[in-house]
């Protein structure tokens, strides 16, 4: 049903939160990989702030890729579409930034994200999190939909005090600072990185361009 | 005439279900696949959220292509063109998803799509089908314009006691939760799945361009 | 003058039929082909929804390609420009859907529009005629302007009993109820089909690519 | 000085006649053909129908360019950009569209503009002239800018008889119907026209490429 | 300091002339050339009609490229970027156009442009210089600002008997009718023409395809 | 935390400083450089002034690049995005050009920005920097965030009067007038210029492509 946790781990499929005028929500966040041309489109009504968010997650998990085992040329060969349900509902802000860049990351790899993980927070383009509103109706949202582990900002743990006792036992809450801690708890398991050396690849390249050159121009 | 059930079986026409202020309606839903460069034209006075709807149906079925006997290169090869008269009234909301990915798997496959089918529902981008508003009217249009069986959202069985009797038994109606379902009752015939093994084919892309490239790098 | 019927039958030139406030009035509707990319240019202050119905129109022309002596890969070599003077004056609405088909088939086969004609009815993308509005004042500005046959929606000929019988005695009324239909009766001559079978097509490109790629590899 | 008539026979320059709520006034319309890759470009801050009365223009200049000389190949390798002085002032309606054509013929022949011409009238994508408003006015800013032979559309001869006679005296008042005989009088010397066989060129072109190819592929 | 004259001639640096409801300003005009594909950005917050100026003042340069010196071809191999500080202050009209072709000419000459001289008018694609408002208000501002010497439209040498004494006895006061008095007068010296017969390349160009294309089909 | 200064230098990460009606404020922002084609991205809900602020910052960085060890052919290999925390914050106007313009020299030669510097002031195209509003409450924010060192435009130096003596005290204050000087305060070392002779490249590359032609004309 729409609005719980998955029932499996998913590639790609990622939990997010949203908070309301009337309460906190679980949202679902969808992300496919085709072949293509480095295009990133974005459906699900989604306002100018959280496709922006969607860019910067995209960029910055580009800027990582050796990281998760991507080679950077890779991203020339293909699309990615990342959709929010319900189509007819708006939705805008930054704070599933973190939730974006794990989808992102799980089609890239095809790694599954955790089924009953749940995250809130905003994304720098160095893959810092940044604090967010709504942590009480976020959290409670996540322990009706049937979540287990709520990821969310580093700077918002100084709001759980203020947060119902039921809740906090409900859930592990686990703070984070950056997005790679993020990816650590939300995969299921770690990518390997790839070695990238960008300008050995650019003079490997050029004299591979430099040879097939001084072919032609010998040809007789 | 229009706002009937279709008189035959034909490839890319699907009849959908629209709820306006003044009650159900059918909804005919055309596609025409043209030599193209995998295009996406959509028409008919379509709202941004419907163009969403059609933009995740596409994606959606792009994912799945082997498993319709389509390889992915294909998808490069040819324009895709969704219409839905009439041209001069607006139509939105994402309800209409089912059939867009039913329409654009009819007008890929050549399978034509059986006259007698209609169907609502909210496609997401791994083709699970949501939830969608104004049942009773939507199965009252189907019965009014000839149609003897409606595929509806898993999720809107629960409505189905709030439905007349007369409806329910002058339709088949069947729940599905998956656009897998959808394509099994709305095609005359399933297509045959295709092997299409990626990294193989980007593996042996890879060799005969090397290959091509070592001719040229030697020729004299 | 303008709004009279055309003095000779032309290439491109098709006469249509508008329903404004102060009744109905001939509409003059021009296309000419260019060397191009297969590029559509509309102008004459088009409304979306006359802009829409010009984009069925064209590819619905598109998909019956070889039906008009036409292979499709020639679009890719030309441009259409369709025009509706006068250039100050507002139009909108699909009722000219028919009459765009008509002039696109007439540029793209180099056959006249018999001058003597006009046509009212909204097209389908698969060619399909859509009953329009305000059939009595279309038929009265046809009458005032001279023309001989109007082609009309068989959805509408439901309304001709209340059309006066002055009008009925001046016109020709033909009933259609698809495009077919319409170029039978308004082209001076029909064109001739093509043989096109894209399966083959795409196949013998192949073997010529790949021909031609061999030779490569082995040159010395 | 701006407003007057021009001082010499110029590439590219033509009188327009423009109809304002303070009477009529000349306007001077600017061509350039400058390298490039068939764009058109527009200036001056000309509304939505002066930009598309230029763009039928093209469209018609284009399709007649054999009798103007013009290889119709030539317009992928030049843009042309028409600039209507002067810049801060408002322009729009169709009423220039014959004064664009002669603009763009003068421009790619590069045959000057008779200095003492104006001319008023809509076109059509055949090159048909469409009557205009603001007649008298338009006659009167004509003899006061010290234009001697004004153009004017053949259906606007009827209200000739309301023009003050000593306007019609001071002015040679020629009405057109279509704007070959615009250019008939506004050139200095007419066009000579080349032949150019369009289904022989591709033939043409087509041997060319597949003897090229049979080379290629028989190199050794 | 900004609102003064330039310290040094600078290639691409140009001060206009504003005017507006608190009196005139000097604007300074600011064009880099960049490597490219012939594309003009600009930034500023500048108007539809400044901007509309600045394509004007681009056409009417690439007009003229080989009397400045600049074989046409170059135009596609860079870009060029005006920018027009402050970036937060609104900027509008055509009356910067000939500041705009001295800075363009500049920055294709790398000829500096005199650090003593602000202009003041429209240009036209011919480069004509059409007249201006605020004469008073902008020479009062160009006396304030240091400068010594202003090009202003010989439509306006109308206009001077009731500018002050004392700002005609500061300043040096230029009427110009073409851009090519504006240049003369601002650059710090006089581009060198460079021959180009536009006719003689395009064959030439042929000649040496053809010659390649033979080349390659007689190749064994 | 955000809001105050950065932790250890970075690549590309620079502290601007916002002047909002409620005060001053630390402004992050991030630059990441990318495989690409010469594209800028910007997020952040930035305004039209700031995305401009970032073209010129852009184009005065390409305009300089041997200065900064670039050879301009570089720019066409890589994407640049900029990044402007909290994404939700709508941020407008030209003061933070400076900042941009270190942030893009960082990432373009990987030298680290001090991380205890903050920095204000509007760029030319030129590099110069123009005076900004709001100095007393950036000056405040910059103290309250930890910031040592603020640069500030040489024309604001005239305000520094007006501000408190302990934000004097506690703040190493230093008035630019060119960009130059900032990048000399900013980056942790100073990046060594590459020669680059623009005609002598392009004369370069014209011979290769010349001697290719050679040899592919004489093959046999
Ligand atoms: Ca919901
Ligand atoms: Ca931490
Ligand atoms: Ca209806
Ligand atoms: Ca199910
Ligand atoms: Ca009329
Ligand atoms: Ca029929
Ligand atoms: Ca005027
Ligand atoms: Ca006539
Ligand atoms: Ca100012
Ligand atoms: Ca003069
Ligand atoms: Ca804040
Ligand atoms: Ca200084």
């Amino acid at each position: 049903k729409y609005g719980l946790a998955e029932k499996e781990d998913q590639v790609g499929v990622v939990t997010g939160l949203a908070w309301t005028s009337v309460g906190g929500e679980l949202l679902s966040i969808e992300a496919l990989r085709l072949p293509g041309k480095g295009r990133m489109k974005t459906t699900g009504k989604l306002g100018d702030v959280m496709k922006e968010s969607i860019d910067a997650a995209s960029s910055f998990v580009r800027s990582i890729s050796p990281e998760l085992g991507i080679k950077p040329p890779k991203f020339e060969t293909l699309d990615i579409h990342v959709h929010v349900p319900e189509g007819a509902t708006p939705k805008d802000g930054p704070s599933a930034g973190i939730a974006m860049v794990t989808s992102i990351v799980s089609v890239l790899t095809g790694i599954p994200v955790r089924k009953d993980i749940a995250m809130t927070g905003e994304v720098t383009l160095r893959g810092n999190v940044l604090p967010i509103g709504g942590l009480k109706e976020k959290l409670l949202a996540a322990l009706r939909g049937g979540i287990k582990t709520v990821l969310i900002p580093e700077d918002n743990a100084k709001d759980l005090p203020e947060i119902p006792d039921n809740v906090k036992e409900g859930l592990t809450i686990i703070p984070v600072s950056n997005v790679r801690e993020v990816l650590k708890h939300a995969l299921v398991r770690q990518p390997e990185p790839v070695e990238w050396d960008e300008a050995a690849e650019e003079a490997a390249l050029a004299a591979r361009r430099s040879e097939s050159q001084g072919a032609a121009q010998t040809a007789h």
